[in-house]
């Protein structure tokens, strides 16, 4: 991680963070953030887990941010703070940084922008190079819209939203307030219907929107399609990794965070702070309900009714091993055909 | 789903349909499509399958389309349509709601756009800003290029074609007339060819097109690479969702559908009027015949000769559950021989 | 495959192949590289496996190059060519082919463009259509900046890289020498970092940034998210196919290759060497030692520290098979208790 050009004392960062300093220095001066293996003696570290205790024994940076319970595995020569939840606190000074490093230029709208004379811009809207914003969109005070973005038309862009480079936002959808949506991912494709006639497929035009609601991150890469007739939703609050698939009508919950690489069918609805690993498939037409957790790489084919920890995962083997055991997967079966066999047959002698 | 500005009477739309109106006005004013559960009473609906009759039953849709054997699910107050597809008849009327509410204004070419003088448009052809269209490209009639769409020297864009926003059409790629492309689709990308020498890879350049037919629709951010030396080929009438991947030489026969997610790896010949679920995978130099179904989430090793239905899906369980059931996967064989020894025991005694 | 304008004779190709020729003339004249079964009279093929001879028996092509091994399946009316390993020898054919096909154009900046003007462009750089180039970017010799790409500030693109259409290099990030990322991919998006508190989910900001090697290739569509704090690194020589995921602060070791589809979770380390199959799943915060072969769709949950081959993956069958299969799946752990019961109770008696 980049060096601030000016250090700042630890005074400021301790303050920032309700923490108390029970070692070390006010004055101590901090240029960086940086993990326990990477850190030097102007970096401030955090300990947020029993797991990295080792590390924190040998670490060399000057400023290590722990619970009570963890201040035993920080080293005498660094300055110590205790904060009830290190992880967090850890967020606090992240966005910090990320403020003092990134310090924004003031918005201005690129000249290169393609802007609809019909389009409503909020106050202190910037949008990048190439960005093109069609007829009647309404961008919110403070919105971020990237270079190469494409905005359609009627769509409704919220305050303080940041669209980073190349995403298309479809006709008539939604982002809410404060959203984040990172480079390249496709919001408002039609959703996929077909109906089969006499051997080949008609399109069924997608006539609904895509409405995602605020303070909802999603990452690059995605694509969310447009409902059929009514809406595919978003709630308030979900977290969306890269490379999702949400289908035509898919209804999420808020604050349910989804991992990359997962593919949603269509008109599955899924509840409030679920969490689904990476890769996991869910079909369409079933029910989730709130707070269940679902393993990567783990299909969903019914609904779930109960709140929980489910997983379906073939188990990884070296090669011949697996081979062998697949053999035998299909005919289980069998195996227990057998097994029935035997057990009736002592039963009866 | 947005309303008319303008209601047209149930008559027009009886018309459409060659349905036949079996009770109400027609003179009744319809302005928006709707599902059973959403509509009011100036609403079309559709009831197409026995699943929502209940849905029906409640419903306050002002008009249900359905099919003889459905009608006495429909409310008496509603008035009552009887086709004999109610489902093809909710694409008709989707497509002409979509007329209705999406009236295209003129084909245009935007000033922003980026054409070369040897490119050849036929009449009527839109492009939007920002986009690239390359050397000795040829576009048909009608064909729409969306904003930011990169059309790479010498490709080929069939009549009444739509490349929505963003995608690229790599160099010497076709696609076949009124096919329509999604946001952030990528066409030619180099197939994954690379021999090894000496502990690292050598690049084998991919010299051939991707040639995709007539009437197919490609969803939003899938990649379909160009083949090494002949051409990847998407047959007429093939429907792809999105983030599909058709690796280099892929072979893929008419009226194909293949869900979102998928992975397709190179040389592996896909029959025609197959359905391929959602993440589904296929691996390399294989065959699959016509009219084969694929589960989600399965993987096609080896070619399969036979129409039919196939899966391969480790099933969800409780996490707990599963970690012993995942145990004893590893430990199949071993079982099975156990089982054996037990069987012939009891045969000897 | 397009044919040569200019054929070219025999000799150049034998010489290029350091080849030796058994059979036919040195001026036969060659204008297409093809496959044994697409080629014709003026076509130079390459049989380089066992597999194919049946192929090579009926080809028609004018020039066959193969290994002394296979070298009694060419048909005696086409031109013979040994060398030692006849798949590298095709990919240097390929090569040169490209080469006469492609002749580049001269590398210019194209009117569109956008660029900062801290920005430093080596010599010979090539900036495409609508492409944007952030603040203090520095160019390398040789490199092309294809049409739509955003390059953030800070960025650094290496001497002779070459990114395709509408790629997005974010803020401070670096692509090595000599490396090709193909259209669409991210590199740079944020890291998927949150902490929970009190039922929402507070962004951490990702301070990181993506490093990649030399002489890497990245596929379309991927996306590589930045590190938290210390940077996400891909080795010199990596090759990755389309449609990747690599999580923040993964690490992959030189010249490993990585099939489409992939998802890494964060903190992965994968060696040096591996090979990652289609729709692999790599969970966060584990190590693949050097030298690892993964299957297809095959989820690595613990780390390897082992060379080999490893797999799992439920076997495709029929559908009603499967079901069935399924069901004993999920009574795994009680067939194997009933096995016991009757193991101890023979043991018995």
């Amino acid at each position: 991680m980049l060096r601030l050009s000016d250090a700042v004392p630890l005074s400021e960062i301790v303050q920032l963070l309700a923490g108390r300093l029970v070692r070390g220095a006010d004055s101590t001066r901090i240029d960086r953030l940086a993990t326990l293996e990477s850190a030097d003696g102007t970096s401030i570290a955090f300990l947020s887990s029993r797991a990295y205790r080792d590390k924190a024994r040998t670490t060399s940076a000057g400023v290590v941010v722990t619970s009570v319970e963890l201040a035993d595995a920080v080293p005498a020569k660094a300055a110590l703070v205790e904060v009830p939840d290190p992880y967090r606190a850890y967020g606090l000074i992240a966005r910090q940084f990320n403020a003092w490093l990134n310090t924004r230029s003031n918005p201005s709208v690129h000249p290169s922008a393609v802007i609809a004379s019909s389009a409503s811009l909020g106050h202190g809207v910037a949008i990048g190079p190439g960005a093109v914003v069609g007829e009647r969109v309404c961008v919110g005070a403070g919105a971020v819209i990237g270079a190469g973005c494409i905005i359609e038309d009627d769509a409704v862009v919220g305050t303080g939203v940041e669209l980073r480079s190349r995403v298309t936002l479809g006709y008539r959808c939604v982002v809410g307030d404060r959203s984040l949506v990172h480079a390249g991912t496709v919001i408002g494709s039609d959703g996929f219907g077909f109906a089969r006639y006499q051997g080949h497929w008609e399109k069924i035009p997608q006539l609904g929107r895509v409405q995602i609601g605020a303070d909802v991150e999603i990452g690059a890469n995605c694509s969310i399609d447009r409902g059929a007739l009514d809406d595919t939703l978003i709630g308030d609050g979900c977290k969306l990794d890269n490379l999702i698939q949400v289908a035509h009508n898919v209804q999420i919950g808020e604050h349910t965070a989804i991992a990359a690489c997962v593919g949603i069918a269509g008109s599955a609805r899924i509840g409030r702070r679920c969490m689904i690993g990476g890769a996991a498939g869910i079909l369409g037409h079933l029910d989730i309900c709130d707070d269940v957790t679902i393993s990567a790489m783990s299909l969903v084919s019914s609904s779930i009714t109960k709140p929980g920890f489910y997983s379906g995962i073939f188990p990884l083997m070296n090669n011949a091993d697996w081979e062998r055991a697949a053999v035998v997967v299909r005919k289980l079966p069998d195996l227990r055909a057998r097994l029935r066999r035997l057990e009736s047959y002592l039963k009866e002698h």
